[in-house]
């Protein structure tokens, strides 16, 4: 008799979205005569950079000829690729990462996902709160937690992201294994300085842990001295995975390209106490699993590292930083504190009271969707997501309208 | 202190591929002046479908414009692909398959590999030899199985595929919960008929069990009345998910583009013996982990529907078959028995001898390289896999050659 993984039945249903998309549509049937302005999800709205237009026909037209057709490409994704990443991405930043370190994927929420597989069943997990559901959900699924008690799983132990410590927690007193930290963040938008980084990087070797790093948002970095890699600390290879995507750097949403980087130094304990590489372990797991990015795709991706593509994609996250300074300056004139939108693409509002609530007033006052931080942990309740991305216009009347509802 | 999952310590090296580049590399050393000609790995080497490449180029202009640019789509698959999928590979042929039923996905290799992730850790596994073998290897990874101990794995039923039973297994007399089946097989080219499916889908019924149908290589189907989908079979939507692809259809392997069908009405149990339906449990997986393929290849696969698509693949697929047939008949010539090239790109030749020999024969005197049977499991020894998937010219004169040398 065939049965279930019953892991599954301790996660939440996601109620999040599908909330947000029941309110949002009763109103719209209640009031079809006024549009809203969508600044919930995380979703680009601007077009794909040229030089990734042109990288896409020119590989289209090399699978149309037998001469140059690709069938299968290395499952870590091509060298043209790889190489291009660790030379732009970290040698020129001082970061010593090398191109077989770098494992090329169709997306970070897989890599975010799937990495805890090649660790222990009992591995200790510390997770922050306000976070991107995806790191709680897969170790749920795969059996880590025990139930769900008020919002919160048996067994994690949660890094609380408060206005009180800046929303970057400090690491905890207690020993962990496995640390996931996303910088700038998701949700909040908040960075990590290199001081904060550097204890996390301490933390780590000190406990024999491992960081995961989630660098997605990288790109929207423009504070100095702001570490937009976990390898700009000194010691980090030995301790920290690194995980970046195209999505929000160049407009990959729908493109679906990222990567992985799993230094050949960083070593993980068998239960004998004996050190092996979790290269090798992450190799196979790779290669086993999944067969590489379609090559148009990996041609689109390494065309951003052309000096053209490096402009046009500073030009892209330079347009959704400036709407989120728009944002950031209106939500602080109407008396909010928030953080985010200076390096990076969200702002995290500081409401001061129920964030369903707050998402309510926003939707039926001003016709506007942000993201209930409550959806994203118990200490972001209080708080709402908004997001930097969508046209300069609607952000422009977006904010006009939350002004007049909040006046 | 972070430990491993030291399930992937039971894995064998992967040596089958990389033993086979390792003796293709030195003879090609030793003989630089002698050219290779590769009838072993399973990938395309005709250009994309005209209609495809279209798509690619139609899709990619979408990308480059505000008004028509697509960032995240559903995870699941966009509509418009999902529907073509249902009404042509499904309800055409009086299979009862709905859109919503369906996954789409970057690769039947993923989801073949992440599908045990939603059964319970004690499931009874059946599993063909020889096979392709992802689905061994992510059941080790999960922790399914005991150690490896001359070349299997304890707590695997094995279902042995041998000349006695025409490489087509007859379900076991011990109970299964989870079945692996791929038909027409990798690697060995054989179909299941009707009745032997049908078999199949009664043990399944009898023992509350689920088989996982592996329909990669359906499109080289070309005698009649041999099933292209175990929906075919009555009563299968209540015990069947079934894999299909667009990489050996249309030639993506190098674009990515597969599905998964997960009936709504299949069901699974709980602990408690309480039914639940797996699509719920598939779908929460597949949203949570993976973010959607990219839409240029969705409209390329969908591409493949159209009328001028499905005339375009037939093409292609008879092409490889064409150089199946001359293969099989070359093998039988030489007095060796075969099965596979009627209907799948696979000739599975009964070499009598030991596998590697003959591999090392073929490559040494006529300059070929097949795949030895045995890297495919134990039921393999004894066997090659000759692949139809190269040029015309190249597939003749290695014929030419493999009789020269065997002569």
């Amino acid at each position: 008799m065939i049965r279930l993984n019953e892991h599954f039945s301790k996660l939440k249903a996601s109620y999040l979205f599908a909330d947000i998309a029941r309110r949002v549509n009763a109103f719209t049937q209640a009031n079809p005569d006024k549009p809203i302005i969508r600044l919930g999800i995380g979703d680009v709205t601007e077009p794909l950079p040229p030089v990734c237009i042109a990288a896409l026909h020119a590989a289209t037209d090399e699978m149309a000829q037998r001469a140059t057709f690709k069938g299968y490409g290395p499952e870590q994704g091509y060298a043209f690729l790889r190489e291009a990443i660790a030379r732009h991405d970290f040698q020129a930043h001082g970061a010593q990462v090398e191109a077989d370190e770098i494992f090329v994927s169709d997306g970070s929420k897989c890599d975010v996902a799937n990495i805890q597989e090649i660790f222990a069943h009992d591995t200790r997990l510390a997770i922050p709160d306000p976070v991107y559901p995806v790191y709680v959900d897969t170790n749920v699924m795969a059996g880590r937690t025990g139930p769900d008690h008020g919002g919160r799983y048996d067994g994690i132990l949660y890094l609380d992201s408060t206005a009180a410590n800046g929303y970057v927690p400090a690491p905890p007193a207690q020993p962990a294994d496995l640390i996931y930290l996303c910088f700038p963040n998701n949700p909040t938008g908040a960075v990590a300085t290199q001081a904060q980084l550097t204890a996390w990087v301490a933390y780590a070797r000190q406990h024999n842990a491992i960081i995961l790093f989630d660098a997605a948002y990288e790109s929207y970095v423009r504070t100095p001295g702001i570490p937009r890699s976990i390898y700009e600390i000194a010691g980090a290879r030995d301790v920290a995975i690194e995980f970046r995507s195209f999505s929000k750097l160049a407009g990959f949403t729908g493109l679906r390209c990222a990567y992985t980087v799993v230094p050949k130094n960083l070593k993980a304990r068998d239960a004998a106490g004996q050190e092996h590489p979790v290269h090798a372990l992450w190799n196979r797991r790779h290669t086993t699993k999944f067969n590489g990015v379609a090559y148009p795709v990996q041609k689109a991706a390494a065309a951003v590292y052309s000096a053209e593509g490096q402009k046009q994609t500073r030009e892209l996250t330079d347009f959704y930083l400036g709407n989120a300074k728009l944002i950031r300056e209106a939500v602080t004139k109407l008396g909010m504190s928030c953080i985010g939108g200076d390096n990076a693409p969200y702002i995290w509002v500081n409401t001061g009271r129920d964030s369903w609530e707050f998402f309510d007033l926003l939707l039926n006052k001003a016709q506007v969707v942000c993201t209930p931080g409550a959806g994203f942990g118990k200490c972001g309740e209080g708080h709402v997501r908004i997001s930097a991305f969508n046209f300069r216009e609607n952000v422009a009347t977006a904010l006009g309208r939350i002004a007049a509802a909040l006046r």
